[in-house]
């Protein structure tokens, strides 16, 4: 089980699987690393000892919705998605007409971020869990290929928290006239990763305010798989996909299916 | 496979699970027999070669997503959804204020329904899924203690279909008012079973209009499961569970995970 939140635990993740044992991650960034490490960790020799349910929207079974699509030979020709539940809360307080600072400082403040906000504000996490979904359409892509586009300005990366914090103010104007512009045109903000043609990218966007992604609030999460089959409305699935008991509970599942299937390696 | 529909498929399959053979399942009515069949086709024994997305919501996974709540040990402990996509259209018509007759023969005319419309009226199929969704989490239930809301009165059960549907009109007066009612406090008319404390029931209800079942509109099916971690807006998986193509992608899926274990099996 890897929990960590680091990428060097992918060589021991690797060494595991040659072995025969059984691997659940929450943790991304192993898989994340160079694409060859994905594709052999996914390989048919390895694939059914290698669950990872947990490293996208925690336990709310996104990954085993689309291994299902997949393994139907109904792929999708795009997915869309948010993943994570702090930035979903900010933008339900943009939403509401807040100030940007004024909800980044909620956020800190309940603990929905990061002890490093930017962590958070950046989207790499986003862009990680992208990444992944994508990597599992078979999709050759390197987290460099992934578009992302942080919610603050690169001259803000050097500050302190608190320096950040204090700087925050100077975006909300501009925040505020996105969401003016987005309700204008019947549209809400959201921040979601899509793929779609080969291609990933992650960033705020204007939705329609009564599609499935524009009618979330707060922290929950959402994914919607658009396929063959599933073309107009898509597959959806919805849960509060972030904090520690969902992230176990996916991790634990994982764990059980695994028991399950090298158990019966082990009675045969 | 077994997508066929009628119960006698029972012992052959019960016979196929002794001899090692792996089962998909999009026939659901072996599944609602005694009790003691399905017990023993989800035994450790078999349950890896037992497999019936299928049969509840098509090939959306609603059954893959349950699978997973109970591997993590966070059962459901009410579970809530729409699994008639003709019913659901029915509902949204009402909720349009058309009247129940018409509704249901634009449901005829557009091959929505069954040969014989009753079937789906009468609310047997739902009933039928609400069950194996109870039994598969263990609830001791046969198919008469599901309680179900036919959406016709018993005095009609004998006409022939045309004289059947000559006689809806005599409906649409209470239909109309029941509509009317739910409007009055911000709700909408929803077919739904619900699954709670150890009962299930099945029948037109008023919800919240915001609810996400109450938004649903058209043949779009939906299940919101209530855990203890899932436990304020509950896990949600939504798509157009019914229909050839989805119900046969999930065979599919089902045969594809099959192989992948009963290969394993030969393998070893």
């Amino acid at each position: 089980v890897d929990c960590a939140a680091t990428s060097h635990t992918i060589d021991a993740l690797l060494l595991a699987l040659r072995r025969g044992a059984g691997i659940a991650l929450a943790n991304k960034q192993p898989l994340c690393t160079h694409l060859s490490s994905f594709t052999t960790a996914i390989s048919p020799l390895h694939r059914a000892r290698f669950r990872y349910e947990s490293t996208v929207g925690a336990g709310t079974p996104f990954v085993a919705a689309l291994h299902r699509l997949l393994a139907s030979n109904d792929p999708p020709h795009s997915i869309q998605g948010t993943f994570s539940g702090t930035l979903g809360f900010l933008c339900s307080g943009i939403g509401e007409g807040r100030r940007y600072s004024e909800v980044v400082a909620d956020a800190v403040r309940l603990g929905y971020t990061e002890p490093e906000p930017r962590d958070d504000l950046g989207g790499v996490d986003v862009g990680r869990k992208a990444l992944i979904l994508a990597r599992t359409m078979g999709w050759k892509l390197e987290m460099s290929d992934v578009e992302i586009e942080p919610l603050y300005p690169s001259h803000l990366s050097s500050l302190s928290v608190p320096d950040f914090l204090a700087a925050l103010p100077s975006l909300d104007a501009d925040y505020s006239a996105r969401h003016q512009q987005a309700q204008k045109e019947g549209k809400v903000l959201r921040y979601v990763a899509t793929l779609q043609d080969g291609h990933c990218n992650v960033g705020l966007k204007a939705l329609d305010a009564e599609s499935p992604i524009g009618r979330l609030t707060g922290t929950e999460n959402m994914v919607e798989y658009r396929t063959a089959i599933y073309k107009e409305k898509g597959l959806v699935v919805q849960g509060s996909g972030a904090g520690g008991e969902v992230t176990a509970s996916g991790v634990l599942a994982d764990m059980v299916e695994l028991a399950f299937t090298i158990g019966k390696e082990i009675e045969n």
